[in-house]
Parts: C-alpha cells; sequence; structure tokens
C-alpha cells in the first residue's frame, strides 16, 4: 500500500509570508511550488525548490492565471494559446530553480482558479496539456479524477495522476461538496486522518449521504496554510505511519 | 573577416508593440530577446523565439530588472542575491520557448539599466553572472569591452563577448559619449556603416576629438525600434556584404 | 441637432505609445482617458488630462479589470465588491490629474470585457454604479443603449448616456454585429461619416439586413488607434460641421 | 503635553495579511495607509480607510515607489517628474476610499525606500512636495526632523511635521543609529515606553554614546506587524495615558 501526499508551497511573494513551508516539506513528498503568477517571487521560488531536493520531495509547477492580486483565484477569459504559453514560461521559470537546486520539475498541478476551469473545460485542459508536451513531455499531470485535465493528459500520452482531498466532504457520484455548503471541509485531525487512511487501503471515502464512493487517487492533497492545516497534515501522515503506508511520490526524482 | 549583429527584439507587451522584428530577424545573427521583466508577454516570447529559429538567429536572454512601467531603463536597488534570481527566473523563462522552438538560448546581455549597473558595479555583475553559472554555463555573456560584466564572465569561465555600437560616438578612451550629449548619436546610414565596416577590418574607430580609437569587439549592436533604425541596420548590413565581411552569430546555434 | 463624439484616450504605457491622442483630442469633445489598470501609467494620465483640459474636452474615467498584459478585453470573475473598489481606485487616481489640470472626471465609460459585462451581467453593472454613487454621484455613465449599465445607472439616479458606434454594422434589434462576422466594422471615411449624420439627424441607422433601426444616442463612440481611425474621426467631425451638426460634450466641463 | 502616534497599516494585499490593524487602530491617532504601489489592494485600502474613519483616526496617505514584489524597499531611479506622477496617482487612489469613508486624506508620509530618498534627496523631496501642493496642499507632510523633505514642505507652505521613533537607538546628531548595526532596535517594551513619555515631556533622548539628544517631534511612529510590536504599541499608549500625555492626531478630522 502506497500514497502521495501533496501540498501547495512556495506561496510567499516578497515581505509578505503564507504558509509554513519548512513543517509540510516534513510531511509531503510531492511539492506543488508556485511559479510567480499567482505567488511565489524569484527568490522564494529557489529557496522553496532547494528546500524541496534537499529533502527528497518532489518538485511540481503550481502554474496558475496571471493574477497576483487575486491570488489565482478568479477565472480569467484567456484565448488556449494565451494561456498555452503562460504556462510554459511559468515552467520554464519553476524548472529553472528546480535544476537550480539539482532536481527537477517532475510533473504540473493548476492552481486555484485554473484548477477548476481545466478540469471542466476542454479547451483550457488541451492548452495546459500542450504546454507539457512542448516543454517537458516526461512531465506528469495532477488533477481531479475524471476531469478533463486528466482525460486530456491521458490522450497525449503524459501521465495522468488522480488526488484525492482528505478534508473535503464528497458528493455519491464522488465529486466534491462545494466549499459553500455548510460541512464541506472537515477539520478533526483524527476524522481526517482515518479518511486518508480508508481512502489508501479500500480506495473508498464515505460521502455525505453516507453511501460508500470509490476514489481511485495516487495522491493525496493536504494543506499548511494555517497551523490548524499543518496538524492536520502531521496526523494524516502519522495514521499512514501507523498503518503501514509507504508514503511516497508518484513520480520518481532525478532525470 | 567576421562579426555578429545583435539588436534588442521581443519587446512588444500585449497590445503594445514596438520594433519591426520581422525585419530585423533578417539584419541580424543573435537576437537579444525581452524575457517578460522590462517586456515580453508569454505569446510574445514564443513567436520571437519561434521567428528567430525558423531563420537560424542564435536566441540571447535580454534580462532585465522587474520593471515594466519603466521598460527596464531605471536602477533597482536590488540586493545581489534578489538579482540573481531574477535573472535565473527570466533564463528560464525564456530558455522554455528557445526549447519549444528548437533551438536554445546561448547568451545573455543584461538590458537598460541592468545593461550600465552590470558594467560599471561589480556586485551587479557577479549576481548576473552567478545566475548563468547555476544555470547554464555554456551560456555566453554580451555585454562592453572592459566591463566589470564581462571580467566577471571571464573569472566565471563563462565566454565573454564584447560589444561595438555602431550608431554611438565614442571617446578617445574607448568609452560612449553619453546619449545627453549632443552628436552622441549618429543618425546617418552611410556614415554608420562606414565606421561600421572599419570597426571589423581595422578594429577602430573615429572618437570625437578624432582620435583613433581601438575597439576590439565581436559583436555590434543594431536597434530597430524605429524605422529609421531599420534603415541603418540594413546599410550596415548591406555594406559588410559589400566588404565581404561574413556576418555570423559569435555562438554556435544547437545544443 | 447636437451629439457628442467620445474615443479612448491615454492608452499608452510607458515606453509603449497607443494612438494618436494629439489629433483625437482636436476631433472629440469627451476623452475615455486610461485611468492605469489595462493602460495608462501616471504621467500619461497627467499629460492626457492636461492636454483634454487645453482643449476643452470633457474627461471621462475608463475603467477596467485589473489586466496590463491583456489590455482589459479579458473577462476577470471578480467579486462584485472586489469590482466596485477597484472602480473606485481608478476614479480616485484619474480624478486626481483631472483636478490637477483644472478640470474633473465628469463620466464613467468601462472599458473592454468590463464594458461587455457591465451591459449583460447586473451584477457587475450595479458594482459599477455603486463605485460612481459612492465616489461622486455627479459623474455620467456612458454605455451601451438598453445595457444593465444603464439601467443601473437610472435607478440609482445617475445620468445614463447611450452611445451609437460609427463604424460598426448594426443588427435588425439595434445590437451590434459580433466583430468575428465579416463585414462587422466598417471602413469607408464618407459612408461612415454619412451613418454618422442620419445618426444624428433622423436617429436610424441601416442594419444589415436593410431595414432601419432606431438608434438614441447621445454620444458617437469614434476610435484613434490606427492612422486610418483617425481619419475616419476627422471625416466623422468635418460631415457634422458641413451639416451644421453641433459637437459639445454631454457633460458641462467645470464642478 | 500632546503627542500623535502613527503607524503603517493596511498593507495587505489581496490573499497576503499583513500586520493587526485593528488593534494598531485602537493605539494610534494617524493611520498610514499604503496606496496600492508597495501594499494595499483597493478592497484593503477601502476597508482600512473605514476601519480608521470609524475611530476617528486621521487618514495619511503612505505613498511609495511602484514595488510590489520588494515592498516598496528598493530605491528606483525615477526621474523626479515620474516620481511626482505616481504620487498624485496614489494620493488620488486612496483619497477616493477616505472620502468614500466619510473622511478625508489628511497628510503624506513617503514609505520604505521612498522615506529614504526624500528625507536626503531634495530632487525627490520636492518631487513628493510638489505632488501634493498640486493635489491638495491642505495636506501635512510627515517626515524625519530636519529631512530635506520636511524642508521641501516647508518652503512649499505645508505643513511640516517631525516625527521620532520610540524603538530605535539615536546617534549624538539625533539621527537614527542604522538598522544594521547591533543594538538598533529596542524591543523592551517598558524601556520604550520609558523613553517615549521621555520624548515626549523632556523633548529628548539619550543616544547610544550616553548623552541627551534634543528630538523634537509632533508624532512617535509605532510598529505594528509582529504580535510583539503591537505589545510595545500598547505598552506606549498606556504610558501616556499614565503620565497624563493626551494622543491626539497633528491633523483635524474633516475638511
Amino acid at each position: 500500500m502506497r500514497i502521495d501526499l501533496n501540498s501547495d508551497l512556495g506561496e510567499s511573494y516578497g515581505a509578505w509570508k503564507l504558509g509554513d513551508d519548512e513543517a509540510m516539506l516534513e510531511v509531503v513528498t510531492s511539492a506543488n511550488i508556485a511559479c510567480g503568477f499567482h505567488a511565489g517571487d524569484p527568490s522564494t521560488l529557489r529557496a522553496t525548490c532547494a528546500a524541496a531536493a534537499d529533502r527528497g520531495v518532489v518538485i511540481g509547477a503550481q502554474v496558475s492565471y496571471p493574477d497576483l492580486v487575486g491570488f489565482g483565484r478568479r477565472h480569467i477569459d484567456m484565448e488556449p494559446s494565451e494561456l498555452r504559453d503562460a504556462v510554459i514560461y511559468q515552467l520554464g521559470a519553476l524548472d529553472a530553480f528546480a535544476q537550480v537546486a539539482g532536481s527537477r520539475t517532475a510533473y504540473v498541478k493548476p492552481h486555484g482558479a485554473l484548477y477548476h476551469d481545466a478540469a471542466r473545460n476542454a479547451d483550457y485542459a488541451e492548452a495546459v496539456v500542450a504546454a507539457v508536451v512542448e516543454y517537458d513531455p516526461s512531465m506528469a499531470i495532477l488533477g481531479l479524477p475524471g476531469s478533463e485535465l486528466l482525460q486530456a493528459a491521458d490522450r497525449a500520452g503524459l501521465q495522468p495522476v488522480a488526488e484525492a482531498f482528505a478534508d473535503r466532504a464528497y458528493l455519491p457520484d464522488g465529486g466534491l461538496v462545494s466549499r459553500r455548503e455548510p460541512g464541506s471541509v472537515l477539520t478533526d485531525p483524527s476524522e481526517i486522518a482515518e479518511r486518508s487512511v480508508r481512502l489508501v487501503t479500500d480506495g473508498t471515502v464515505t460521502a455525505v449521504d453516507g453511501s460508500t464512493v470509490h476514489v481511485g487517487a495516487a495522491s493525496l492533497c493536504v494543506h499548511g496554510d494555517t497551523p490548524g492545516a499543518v496538524t492536520i497534515a502531521r496526523a494524516i501522515r502519522a495514521a499512514f505511519d501507523a498503518a503501514g503506508i509507504d508514503v511516497a511520490g508518484f513520480c520518481a526524482l532525478g532525470s
């Protein structure tokens, strides 16, 4: 039994600090590192890539819409070709720091609004995939199970990797309950850790209606942007260790 | 007899267009392509790299301070480590498009205020050189003869490449007459073309006081940001062809 | 008989120049001046406000999404409250330069994607209107006839001002033919001038199917971003003068 | 006996939060609010102006170089006319929110590198002052005692207001010990509170060499960007209250 743990890192910007990257790098095996478009100045990219490489954590590119003030959380109605080029730009920039750190950018996970848009909109999914195919087709694509993004990755010959969310309530069809709904985000560390273990051992999760949903995922997304989130992430990791689940990156390090 | 011709390209940004890149790519052998910090959105980088690669023009990174509104022409008092990381970010971003175009980024030429600062300030020169050493030490460095930048490149084992300016008046010591002085910029195409040929064949130029100055340069910088500038660039190229001077990049293409 | 002529001005940014503002200020009576979010650095705002004030041209705020690289042409999915605040910021910034020039910002016309979104989306229309009500309810709102924006302005007690387009083909229902359709943009100066005169004298225009459409508009939008556009704008102005149509701003100058 | 307390506020940006503005608004009488160039998105400006106005705290414009990633802490070699226009832009933008909140922008305090540059460089001091003279000469200027900025303000007929720093070590000549020196920043709340009281009651402070320095200041700058800073600010305020010192803004509210 084996699972990857991924988290968003490198999301500081100049004087503004966000998240406890040091703590999370002790927990996760894959680091989705911001590339400068929604967060992440060059020196933050460098430091985060170096810290990930030092710990053997796999580096992924957390590509985004160009929107610092909106933190990449707002849809921008870009032409697919503009989006493809914006992704290539970010991949090159982050990969430079990954290489300088002696590692490489091994996968791509879109951030924020782009994550959702690329999950549902085939044009945007294909734009992200086209960027990766052009820049480095050995990179994997991390996203929602069944999403347009993973389908497009698969069609293009890239490795699609599905992820689950330990702290989110699921719908009976395997979708996530909207954040606007009460109860959509779980907060009890032991409950979340227990669900996480079952996600790996059984491949299932209990949906909001009590039904059992199959969720096939090679990676589990955890957050580190609040002290509570770090506590949850540590609880998940400890539960995996206790259950004998191997926590390891879905991508091999090195080139 | 052989010389390289370099020019600043890819300096459009979104709806704003600058320069006649198509015309200049027929004239030059090295393209200093903007990297997004003073000019150059991702789609412009892509198009410019592709157009350069199509014509066999060598791609260089025109790295800059982060200053769109100032077009990189204003000194920003960055820490050397910040500057180094800002340069690495730009190198990676541009190189992505160079690679996608089937070429590579073969050299670096700082832009605007960074060009002048890296020529005179050893800390800034070393920051730029450190970025190149870390990212790809096979890249050459293009700059002013005798500058701190070329000295630092040499010390670090990078290839330093000196450039001359066909349309600028020279001081007796080989420096350029400040743009603020009258007569600092030449405008007559035939005079400029004649000076350019002599720069290659004799390695000399007549300074403002009438003395003869030795200027050793492997590349000649030409401009394309006005219709008049394009006319001058074409006149120089034609004069080289007529004089049997081989116009060729100082860097080999391909990896 | 009387009409206002409005045009987008002040859309340069740093080293990048766009449009022939000097020429257009001799033609128009209302200047939609960019506020820095899609175009217009502070010194451009200053110069454009001063030039407008010098000629007695009324100053309007061409407010936009925050999107320099996209020139404000891309929808950004902002919260209405964010949009309202972004508009207030721009109104204050532009109005500072209008006041320094001895004038004032007399009206608001959204730019690009925001123009279209505020025409069709009531939430966005109300966000723009709320910003104006809060900042200065003496400002008028310039927009599409019948748009959500003008309806919201009317409900809020602001002066709604409808505009027509001299160079655009109209649908039988008074809408504009999409720019993606062939023939959507007219280019013959004399034809456009003739249509413009009829728009004022009859309040009608011939639609693409040959039918006559009533278009009630107090202002006519003209463009100045290409040499051809300036020629068209001058032809319209000359035709108005010849037809004895009074070209005057819909807003009074001064406070 | 009377003193003003000022602090930098409104320095969050989008998802990134900085400082405890709510706590500091209970302590200070003057709020230096960021204007968007080094920090402060439009909705943050709005919320901060509203919170200040609600508590009767005077609003000042914390104008800056355009440098989000550097938080305005890096000198940018702007032309004085560019700087003047950048300041006007920021004054108008912030003042819009001050007015919407039912208050007004009553003074200007440059931020970061601009604070230091305008203290020592007469051209920059005059550029800032020119902006204020043009936009609203009823605004005061807050800065270092004896600085070029306050001298230029005085010459231009603006109200110059000198400030002292409660937590900084002073040189015998009244200058501040550089932050790079050990002991330059004091951290003991009771010591800082005691010095603050003496600054008001005696107009003196003990310099690093033990000598007594006269520091005439109408305002005291306190910080709120860390939990420790907030504790210090509260200690100062409590000490003033205990000493019978009236803490009140140097500018009257309202126009």
